[in-house]
C-alpha cells in the first residue's frame, strides 16, 4: 500500500518494463513555482554514469501531467511520469521462475502469486526511486525556500571511511558543495579509493555495499510527535522503501550503547541568545521532536543483491535447485546513486511533518 | 499524532502524573476470548524490579473498559486505562525550567509552548509503554493463535555480547523461554554480568544503554508491501516511538557492509520441499515482504538520560546556564524493561499486516 | 472503524452499560484554555428532560483524563470520559436474540456474531452522542474564538414545519438564540405544536422524527476539496454516524432539482466590496469548497425504533417469528436532542477542514 | 486531499485542458483478469450523445500503464489515464476572471488564489468522472463476481417521476437491463417525456437537474461500521465528491419523518429460512452496516450551472459586477451521464467496506 503520510499523499507507480513510470501527490499547495533545473539536477545524480553503474542508460526525462500551470503548483493533485525508454527487448519469461538470490523475486511470486511483472524486477526495480527523487527535488525547493537543507555524503564503502558529519563546522557549505557531486564525497582522496574499490569490484563480477550518513540544517525546534509519529519513525518508514536499506540510526546510533549516559548526554549551553546542546549525540532529536541542532542519520546499504559470479538457487515452478549467472546490466554498488534518494525521502518527510504545525499554506509562504 | 497503521486505529494518551494512562484501539475483531493472564504477565516484565530498577512502584492494573463483554472482545473500540497511583507530590514547577540533558524538556516546551504537563516527563514518560504493552499482549495472543511468535533478548549492555539468533537452532524453544525472563538474557554467566555491570553503574551514579534484539517465527512468506509500507517501514516506525531507540537494523543490519555481494546474498534452496534460503543475512526480508525464513531485527536503546551525577544545562525561562542533579527515582538502564515493549510494538505492527492482506475476521480464525 | 478525519484523530469507545464512554483525540493544539461550561451547556442540551424524552436520568459528569493540564489543553492526546450511572440491572440476556425493529440488534449480531455488547444497544447506543458532544464543543470554542458559528435547529416533525434559515436575516443573532435552547424552535407557537405533537405520540406508545436544520456562518472562503474530501463530504461522513440520520442536503438539497438553472444559478454581485451570492441556493459550497456565504444543511432524522406499541420480529437463535413490545425507558422523539449532536459533528468537521489549510497552530491563533 | 478510503489509496489527477486525467489506485490484489469491455462500456454510458449533452466529443480512450501484466492486475499500483483530445484552443485567459455563477470558479481562485489551471473548469471539470469511471468499473467486476450488483437509474427530472426500486420485484433483472442503458429508465414512456424535457430546456438554453437512486443487491448482513464509517459515511463521502450532487438520502429518506414509528419501523420475518425485514424503509441498511435487503440511496443533482442565457456576475479581478453568457459545449443535463459516475462511486466504496473485512485476497477469490 502507498501513501502513509499525514499531509502528502503519495501513490506510486510503474514498473521497470512498463510504458512508464511516475508518481501522483495530492496535498501540494498552490503557487509554487516550479524549479525544473532542480529535478532534472536531482534525478541526474540519480543516473547511472562510467564503468560504476548499469550500462542501462534511461534519459529520465520527467513530464508533469497535471497539477501544474504555467509554471506554477494549482494545487490540485500533481503528477509526474517518466518513460521508460531503454527496456530490453529480451525473453523475461525463460527466467521469471529463477529466483534471484536477495532480490525480491521470491517474495514478490508468494504475495502476488505470479501475476507480478517480473521484468527486470517490475515494480521492486531500482527504477521507481526516479520519481521519487522528482517529488523530493519539489519538497527540497520547498525547504530550502525556509533555510531548510538537507544533504547525504557516503560514509563508507566497506572498510574505506568517510568523515563523518558529526562535530563538524561549515555545515552549510559542506552541504552545498555535496548536492553538487553525483559521486557525494568530499574528500578526493577518499573518493578516489571508493571509486577504486567499486571498479575493482565490478572487474570481479561482485557488488558492494556502503553506509550513507545525512544531515538535516535549518529546522527550527518542536517539529515531530512523541509517539507513533516521531521524526525519526516517519523518516525511518520513508527510508526504509529505498531498495537495499537494511538499517538506520541516529545521531551517535548503536555506538550510544558503548558509552555510560554521563558521557554522552547532551548538555544544553547558550549561543547567541539561542539554546543549544554542546554535544549533539541525539542527532537533533529529542522525544521524537526537533531540537535545533543538525538532525543526522546514518543508513546501510546492502552490497547490490545482482552479480556476475554464478550462484545456487531454485526454480519457483519446478522446485528444484539449480545454478544459474545473472545477465544484463546491474550496478556493482548503488550507494552513489542512491544518496540522492535518501535526502529526497528526508525532504519528503520532512516537509510533511512541518506542514501538520503550518499547515499547507507554509509551502508558499515567504 | 497517533494512530498510523492500516487497521488497528490506535490513540494512546496519559501523562505521568495525571490520574490514569490508557489506549484504545478500533479494527480488532469481535470474539477473541482474552487471555488476561498474559496481559499480566507482560506488564509484570516491564515493571521495575530489584535494584537495576527505579524505586517507583506501580501496579499497572489495568482495567478493560470498553470492547470487552463477557471474556471476549466485542468488535468495537477497546480500551485500557492504568491509573496512576505512585506519583510523588513533590512540587514540579520549581524545576520545570531546568531542562533535563537528553531528555524531551526542552523540545516539548517548544513543541507545547509550556503548556506540556511537565511532572515527571508528562506524556513523554517511559510509563506511557505500560499501555502498549497491554495492547501488545492481546497482538501476541493473536499472533501465537496462528503459531506465529516473537521474543527479544537483550544483545548486548555496553562491551557484555549475547549470542545472536542469527544462525541459531531451536529457535521456538528459545522464544518461549525468553518470553519467561524479567531480564530476557538465556545464558545465566552473561547475564549476571550485564546484571552486575547494571549495579556498578547504579552505584556510580549513572546509566548504561544496550542493544535489543528480537525474533519473529511462523509468519509465512507474501507480507508487506514493496515501497511505503514494507515491513521494515512499519516495525521501524512502531519501534521508533519506544523512547530511547537510535537506530535499528534488519538481519546483518549494518555489518552487511562489510561484505561482497557474493559473501552475503542469500541462496535458495530446498527444505522440506519448501524453498529456504541457506543463510539469513537479510533477516527474513526481501524488498519489504517476508520470505519465511525468522525475521530479525536490532534496535539500539541508548543509556538512560536521568543519572545522579551533576550536569550543566540551561534555565528554559531566564536562559540562564546552570548545573543541577537529577532528583527522583530513575533507572540505570531501561534495557532490560525496553525488551518486552519492542515485542510488543513487533506484535501490533505484524498483526496490523497480516490484517491489510487476510481481513480482520483473520483474528479469530483457527 | 474509527477516526476518519485528515487531522484530528478520534476514537469513540464505550457501550452503554459498560462503566464508562468516552473519546480521546489527538491533534489538538497546545495552549487551548478549555471553556469547561460550554462543553457542560452542550451536554446539558443534548440530556434528556421532561416527558417528551426517556426516564433514564444520566448525570453525564465529564471528566478530562489525559492531554489536560493546569485549564488548558498540553496539545498531546485528549481524553475525555463519562461514566454510565443509570444502568438499570434488568436481566438483557433473556430478550438478547428478540431482535428490535429497525434497530442495530440484527446487523450487530451478524457483524460481530454474538460478540457484541447487547444491553441497551451497546456501542451503538445514543448515549455514545454525549462523548462527542463533549469533543464537539471542544471544536465549538476555538471556532467561535475564530468568529465562525454554528446552530441547529429542528426544520420540521412530522407536518409541522419551522421558518428555515434561507434567506433570512440577523443570522448570528439567531444562532446564538438557538444554542441556549434545549428545544431549538425559536417561534413559540411552533414549538409549542411540536411539543404537543410528541406528547401526544408518547401517549401513543408510538414516535416521530424529523428534519434538523444547521448552519454555519463566518467560514471564509477557500476550504474544502474538490474531489473525496469536499465539505459535503466531510460533514455528511460524520453526520451519518448520528443514529438514525437518513438524509442530508446542502442548500435548496433536493428541491433544487424542481427548478431550471437560470432560476436556482447563484448570481454574484459585490456587497461592502467582498464578493458575494445574491441567493444561497447552493448552501455556502461550490465544487466542494466554501464561497463564503452561510453554509446550510439539513438532514432527516427517522421516528425512534423504540416504540411501546407490540411488533413483530424473530428470535435470532431459534429463527422463529415472535411478538413483542419493547420495555424499558425510551424517548418518542430525540429530534430535539440530536440538534446539539448535529452542532457538534459540524463543529468537528470544520475544525478539522480549517486546519488542513491553516495548521495547528491556527487552533491557538488570536 | 484525495485518498480518503480504508484498503484502496487513490489518486484522481488531472485537468480539463490539461495533456490527460488520470487515477491511480493502491490495494487492488493481484491476479485480477480484468474484464476491458466492462470497462469501455461504462465509460461509454458516461459519454455524451446527441443533443441532449455537450458535442465536445472525447474518445475517452484509456489506457493502464502500471499494475497491470499480461491481462491480469499485478498487485501493485495500478494506473489508469485518458488523453484529453478535444479541448479547444480558444483563448481562455480573457474570461478566466468572470466568474460563472454556481460553478466552482471563485471558490477554485479563493482557495489555489489564482493558480488554479482555469480552461475548462480545470481540475473541477467534469472530465474528471471519467477516470472514476474505470476504476469503478473494476470494482463491478469485482463485485458481481461475487454476486453484488448495482445499479443506478434516474428517479426523476424536474416533475417526471420514474418508478422507485422500493417494493418492486426482479430486482436483479432490472439491474441487468439498467445496466445496458444510456439513459438509464425503463419505462420507455418515462424515458420518452424526460428525453423531451431536457431538448426543449436545450432549446430553451437552460439546463435541469433530477434525482438519481442507487440499488446494491447481494451484500450479506454484516458489513459497514457504526460510528465515522457507517456505509452511509464512506458512500455519501465517495458520492458529494461527484460535481453537483447536493442531497442524499437512504431508504425512505427525508420522506420517513413523515410517518409515525410504528408506520415505518422494519419488522423482522423468516423468509426461506433466512432473516428478512417486510418492508425496506432503511435502505437496507440499521446502524451503519447492512442488513442483507437491497441497499437504496437517492441522490439530487442540481440544473447544470452552465447556461446559454446571459447572467448577472463578477469580474473576480475588478470587483466588478458585469453581465456575461457562458459560451463552448455544454450539457443542458448530466443526469443520465452522471448515473454510471454513481454506480461507479458505490462500487469502489462497497468494495473498500469489503476489504476491510475480508482482506484484499477476497478480491480474487472465487
Amino acid at each position: 500500500m502507498n501513501t502513509t503520510l499525514d499531509n502528502l499523499k503519495i501513490n506510486l507507480f510503474g514498473e521497470s518494463h512498463g510504458p512508464l513510470i511516475g508518481i501522483t501527490v495530492a496535498g501540494l499547495a498552490s503557487g509554487i513555482k516550479l524549479d525544473l533545473k532542480l529535478i532534472n539536477d536531482m534525478l541526474e545524480r540519480r543516473k547511472p554514469k562510467g564503468k560504476i553503474s548499469t550500462q542501462r542508460q534511461e534519459s529520465d526525462q520527467f513530464k508533469i501531467v497535471s497539477g501544474y500551470f504555467n509554471g506554477y503548483t494549482t494545487g490540485t493533485p500533481l503528477t509526474i511520469i517518466i518513460e521508460n525508454k531503454a527496456q530490453q527487448s529480451k525473453d523475461y519469461s525463460k527466467i521469471k521462475d529463477i529466483l534471484r538470490p536477495s532480490h525480491a523475486d521470491f517474495t514478490a511470486y508468494e504475495k502476488y502469486q505470479g501475476f507480478q511483472d517480473y521484468r527486470g524486477g517490475g515494480h521492486f526495480s531500482g527504477r521507481l526511486t526516479a520519481p521519487i527523487v522528482a517529488l523530493g527535488a519539489i519538497a527540497t525547493q520547498i525547504l530550502n525556500s525556509h533555510n531548510i537543507k538537507i544533504a547525504t555524503q557516503i560514509k563508507s564503502i566497506k572498510n574505506i571511511q568517510n568523515i563523518s558529519f558529526i562535530n563538524q563546522q561549515n555545515l552549510e557549505t559542506k552541504i552545498d558543495s555535496l548536492n553538487k557531486l553525483n559521486f557525494p564525497v568530499l574528500d578526493q582522496e577518499i573518493k578516489n579509493k571508493m571509486h577504486d574499490l567499486i571498479l575493482a569490484t565490478a572487474k570481479n563480477h561482485d557488488s558492494v555495499g556502503g553506509t550513507l550518513e545525512s544531515i538535516i540544517i535549518g529546522l527550527d525546534p518542536g517539529y515531530g510527535e512523541p509517539f507513533f509519529n516521531s521524526i525519526e519513525s516517519k523518516l525511518s518508514h520513508l527510508i526504509f522503501s529505498i531498495p537495499g536499506v537494511k538499517g538506520i540510526e541516529f545521531g551517535l546510533g548503536f555506538a550510544i550503547t558503548n558509552y555510560y549516559g554521563s558521557e554522552i548526554n547532551d548538555s544544553f549551553w547558550i549561543e547567541h541568545n539561542s539554546i543549544k546542546t554542546k554535544t549533539n549525540n541525539n542527532g537533533g532529536l529529542n522525544g521524537g521532536i526537533s531540537n535545533g541542532m543538525p538532525i543526522l542519520l546514518t543508513t546501510a546499504v546492502k552490497p547490490t543483491p545482482s552479480i556476475f559470479k554464478e550462484q545456487n538457487t531454485v526454480n519457483y515452478k519446478t522446485k528444484e535447485e539449480t545454478k544459474f549467472t545473472i545477465e544484463g546490466r546491474h550496478d556493482p554498488a548503488i550507494i552513489h546513486r542512491a544518496a540522492v534518494v535518501q535526502s529526497s525521502m528526508i525532504a519528503i518527510g520532512i516537509l510533511d511533518t512541518i506542514i501538520s504545525r503550518e499547515g499547507y499554506l507554509w509551502m508558499v509562504k515567504k
